[in-house]
């Protein structure tokens, strides 16, 4: 669909429920916020699906448009899921009526009855900031939401993936008045003590191989456990050794409850292609960020990611 | 001046000498390598002069524009320098006779025969960039620092002083194709391995009053002894106790070489007014930001502050 027929179909529709992605990130929840309130101000009866894996900072976006137990909808609508395995598993008697998926992942799978994907985008938040400029005005209700999709998925515009647009829009959303800076603060400057002594407790177990191009953090569930760290604390650690200057390679290892171990890996400037890397441990994503699950303990995870590192440089 | 003159101004002179502030961060350096490139795209001799005091990241922004020995000028402007004292020493020569002054801070004193300053502007950067579209176009060479000088006096658009006109303009530079990417990575999301044992030293002795609002961390010259610490690596520590969960009020004090201490305060939600605290030690600043020197050690600042903290928060 292109972006004037998707408003066209929302224009259409109505009794919505809006589904977001497992691991909610900013993203998701800003899209499913912004566009329901925008739903809601064109006239439409609209909601949002809980999503039982939402976390403290992002709650309050949801707050507001629960889904009451019991709501029928008429038209079911995905946002930032790129395919029906990403949706949560209370969304499973939804997953074979989507009538709209609305996404910017280049690896979308047409998964719902009609679809606008444009992975031109750095957020799904842009697609959505386009759609409810159609439907409706832009009022600070949908500009918070929207920019905390745009600002979190950019890293607070970072990250390479960074766009001239994602820029526009945002500067379009703070015109509306609403108070960036806290926003910023709260999901980018603010950190639980648990999770400073958690980063401390990293920087002291880091190793590092290759002349310090590898830098290796070990997330073990003792070190959790000793912190009484919780998922909030230990959320999005992956970037974590790779902003210690030299490092190209930076490996996360997360040890879960179920004696596997959870390798993230971040590279930069193309040293080696953390797809590849993945690959061979059974995972994948992308070259510049991928991942995998291996069976056994931080230590086995470490030496299965160093091995495939091996592989891949020396291939 | 209004812009169009100030443009009027730079087309009507002719081999120019920027000057930088002291302690120069991006903003400064910035806009004094984009407007020395423009300048010189525009047709005319155009040099910055030398910083004694700028940091290896910075460096390769001037490196391209620095005045040889013997130049003689013939139009001196100051960039991002709210008065003669934010000069640096090297500068003296040129002091008495700074044809035009570029400038956002609100406190500008009228120091050069002509002013240009827009306190609207949250970096220097966004007005040097409108002045450089006047006077050429804006190429990839001028985009570079000018995209720095805004990305770094925003906290890479984060902090509250950015605006819409911020994230516009860097929407417009990052349409030169310059690789944003890259300098964010190197300006806000690399730090040296000093660096980040300095930030788990000062985690480990951080000191929390009033209930957790008020932390302290202490810049001892033994601890940057003992981790071989630079002035880069301990650079913009302010900010670092305030990213803590609950934390109103961020002290960080510094023991310089003479045997005083520097005390930095930033302050969030009006808690306490960060200038009065600091007024009452000699010092100065903005509501939300502001520092003193004092006699003594880390010890005698700490002291020192939270008796200033008190006086304020009780009165």
């Amino acid at each position: 669909m292109t972006y004037k027929e998707a408003a066209a179909y929302l224009r259409a529709h109505d009794r919505y429920l809006i589904l977001s992605h497992v691991r909610p990130d900013g993203d998701t929840v800003g899209c499913a916020a912004g566009l329901c309130r925008a739903l809601r101000q064109a006239g439409k009866t609209a909601y949002v699906l809980e999503n039982p894996e939402l976390t403290t900072p992002y709650a309050p976006y949801f707050a507001p448009y629960l889904a009451p137990a019991g709501y029928e909808p008429g038209c079911v609508v995905a946002v930032d899921a790129a395919a029906p395995g990403m949706l949560p598993g209370n969304a499973d008697a939804y997953r074979d009526r989507i009538g709209l998926a609305i996404d910017h992942h280049p690896s979308h799978r047409a998964y719902a009855e009609h679809t606008l994907v444009d992975a031109s985008c750095a957020a799904c938040g842009e697609i959505i900031y386009a759609l409810c400029r159609e439907l409706t005005g832009i009022t600070a209700e949908i500009a918070l939401p929207l920019y905390v999709a745009i600002s979190t998925d950019t890293g607070c515009f970072r990250y390479g993936n960074t766009t001239a647009n994602a820029h526009r829009v945002a500067a379009a959303l703070m015109e509306t008045g609403i108070d960036t800076a806290a926003a910023n603060k709260k999901h980018f400057r603010t950190k639980s003590k648990k999770r400073m002594y958690l980063e401390m407790a990293l920087m002291e177990n880091m190793e590092f191989f290759r002349e310090g191009r590898i830098a290796v953090a070990s997330v073990t569930l003792a070190l959790m456990e000793r912190l009484g760290a919780t998922e909030d604390d230990a959320d999005d650690l992956a970037g974590f050794p790779g902003q210690i200057e030299g490092v190209l390679c930076a490996v996360t290892l997360r040890e879960l409850t179920d004696g596997r171990c959870r390798i993230s890996l971040r590279t930069s400037a193309g040293w080696v292609d953390a797809n590849k890397v993945c690959a061979l441990l059974g995972g994948g994503g992308h070259a510049a960020a991928a991942g995998a699950t291996v069976p056994g303990a931080a230590a086995d995870g470490r030496r299965a990611v160093l091995e495939a590192i091996d592989q891949i440089l020396d291939s």
